[in-house]
């Protein structure tokens, strides 16, 4: 066979031993902490039936599916003159019926469907599994990621918003990421689109109103003339985005001017109960009452959620919202949820940039018996195994390779001791000892090498 | 949209909070006993560039990958004239450039060729990830499963196998599975093959030998001479199999017969030392030198070993082996490993058949406030609020349903105690405690909530 030179595709990424210590803080904090909300742990398979994917992420969203081609013989499903007259879309329909997930929501929508009679609802499930999306790949933008989602399911109370930014707080206030978490309401978005006198424009408003921060106010009018939105619904709505003081005050004015509406009255009453629940909670992070907060998502109709890192120059680390009928489309009515999801490769680029990580993320052996040769081997091989028994990590370097290489292994791996048990030391029935921190050298007998990583662990 | 009926691709499984709890009592057992040994994590990309799959697991192999659509316009490829002459196995390659993982193996010497310059060898790394084989899906064969592998690579030292055999008989201590480690040579098998002057017949001997449990020795003979071995050669072959006794004792058999054979004698003087080390090692498993265990993998070159559930109708649920070439292909010349791959999925079997799964593997809430209404829901979202902020798992039921349901939704979910804080409690100043194990229930303090689990955790 021809020589490869090993390369993986386009957007996806290896993790090394310090890569995966690192992700694993993350991803443990953000489990422990659901775990601690009572999230349980569903997993739910890599490949989907392409039914279940397609139509649910919008007509870009179809085409960023990574389709699975049918195995055997593919083609028996095509007349032979289909395929000149076909797009490829048609036809890769007819020779893929399976894609990769393209985010957690969906499967766990189809999840809660097909599993409702094993259920206990209302259901607090958290979910850590890669998704895969066709993007063109880009700085911080990967093909293959890992979503760190928690919703829950079948209950629509409030209580769960707070639960959830109760969580979110936990979490950065952990890992140590300063945070401002954005809060607003759909609702409150239809109110807008029912104050201007054009509820049908609902979505071309959401649309403009979300790239305000990015592209400024004069676009964004632009933007809405173009669509259809009158002159006077937009001379109406350049005000309520100026809305300024606290969150409650906000609330106030804005509840004066979307009053006649049901959904801005509804939207606002959300808000304002939110706030209270969330007052109780004492959250260390800064919460912002922000209008013009849409997040992309059809699927959201109510709280929407979204939180930005303040030390750093990245897009929303993390963000959700209320869905009232995820999971109608597969045939469960009337069940609202609401969920949040952790962008865990935004987070560990923040972490990375900010020197957040702790020192001592990697799981690293204490001990490195060095390796002098098959008799003093058999020795060291005996203390180590007492050390595996006493449940501590140590490893005998395999060969009796140069002592230069031995340590420089050790250092490598990040080990704390390096251990000599040489012809000399058998002798004396002593070890020498390598604090590989400190350079520091000493004698110990065999017993005491716990001792050592028990005063200093 | 039509209404769907959720359903997910054959060969695939979703797992639920019970099921997950159980898996990761298995994955963290074995996870942090690799790590003990100085085994350091990757992950490498669930797709792999298809030139890097294919031909590593044969022609049968080749056929179980799933292969998966080029985005954009994959027909641009090929010429329309292309699409009815060529075999669908030649339009697939055309029209797919990635696959999904089929094993950890393949990607793990993919990954060492390239990150050679940052790895530090001997390179210890685990791997728990799943993998994808289109298959026929039948009873404990999935087309979706997880694997777990530990490696050691750029070391020919015995003392690797000795300590991934120690791992395995950690392993499955500590899950309560009793095992028979076995373990043969390939230099022993080509060594067998010299014997009976037949060397070029290795692979027909091997193959036919890998069916000697299942199928018996009269149909292997027939076997071996449908493929050309001379009746003379089966003749000599088949006292080897009957060779009885201890471990060091068949070997001594064996080396006088197979002395003349350079392979022979070498994979003979290999498992000698190596039960030597194991000798040192104390190990609580039955180990067996068996020269009919085979492994079907080409690229096992030493060692191979095969671990059998003594209790449990199943097939081996670990096994490895040693590999003298496996990074060749990519480029890597003479870097001898060895490895061990732990079954999960069968090994969750066994566990589940035997019950082996401790009580309480499920990480559930210790506490669940019942909700009352809005007014005590503040009172004891506040209370909740403490417990986080200590660490503890508890839970506010999120809507003032019937208590009847509260508590049906505490028992689903294994909470431990039930809090009930109605406007009676709070006007005392008291909580009603409810343990749902015995059912007891008592009047605490607020503060002294958390001395229950304290005592009783």
């Amino acid at each position: 066979m021809a020589l490869q030179k090993p390369s993986i595709p386009k957007g996806t990424r290896d993790f090394g031993p310090d890569e995966m210590s690192k992700r694993n803080y993350i991803f443990n904090t953000i489990k422990s902490i659901f775990q601690k909300h009572g999230y349980a742990q569903i997993e739910t398979p890599a490949m989907e039936n392409l039914d279940t994917l397609l139509g649910k992420y919008g007509e870009e969203g179809d085409k960023l599916l990574f389709k699975i081609l049918n195995s055997g013989d593919f083609m028996t499903e095509i007349g032979s003159s289909g395929l000149k007259v076909e797009s490829y879309n048609a036809l890769a329909l007819k020779i893929c019926e399976k894609g990769l997930r393209y985010d957690l929501t969906v499967p766990f929508a189809r999840f809660v469907v097909q599993h409702q009679h094993d259920i206990a609802f209302p259901f607090k499930r958290y979910q850590i599994q890669p998704v895969w999306r066709a993007d063109r790949p880009q700085k911080s933008r990967y093909r293959e990621f890992y979503q760190c989602d928690a919703d829950i399911i079948g209950s629509n109370s409030l209580l769960n918003e707070a639960d959830l930014i109760h969580i979110i707080d936990e979490v950065f206030q952990t890992l140590g990421i300063t945070v401002k978490i954005k809060l607003n309401n759909r609702k409150i978005l239809a109110g807008i689109a029912d104050y201007i006198g054009q509820p049908d424009k609902i979505m071309d408003i959401t649309v403009a109103i979300d790239k305000l921060e990015k592209i400024g106010i004069e676009a964004v009018n632009q933007e809405l003339q173009l669509k259809g939105v009158s002159v006077q619904g937009i001379y109406k709505l350049e005000p309520l985005f100026a809305i300024s003081g606290n969150n409650q005050g906000k609330l106030e004015k804005l509840k004066k001017l979307l009053q006649t509406s049901h959904s801005g009255f509804q939207g606002i009453e959300e808000a304002h109960q939110l706030l209270n629940l969330l007052e109780v909670l004492h959250l260390k992070s800064e919460i912002e009452i922000d209008i013009s907060l849409v997040r992309g998502l059809n699927y959201y109709t109510g709280t929407i959620i979204e939180v930005k890192a303040l030390d750093a120059e990245i897009g929303s680390i993390c963000g959700g919202g209320r869905y009232d009928d995820l999971t109608g489309i597969f045939g469960l009515k009337d069940i609202s949820g609401v969920g949040v999801s952790f962008g865990a490769d935004r987070i560990y680029d923040v972490m990375d940039q900010l020197q957040l990580f702790p020192v001592e993320t990697a799981t690293s052996s204490k001990f490195l018996f060095v390796n002098f040769g098959e008799k003093e081997e058999l020795y060291s091989l005996a203390l180590l195994t007492k050390l595996h028994a006493a449940g501590i990590a140590a490893e005998l370097y395999p060969d009796a390779a140069k002592l230069k290489k031995q340590l420089a292994y050790a250092d490598a791996k990040h080990i704390h001791y390096v251990v000599l048990a040489g012809e000399n030391e058998i002798n004396e029935g002593l070890l020498t000892v390598k604090n590989m921190a400190s350079g520091e050298q000493k004698k110990v007998k065999p017993e005491e090498l716990m001792n050592l990583i028990n005063s200093n662990q």
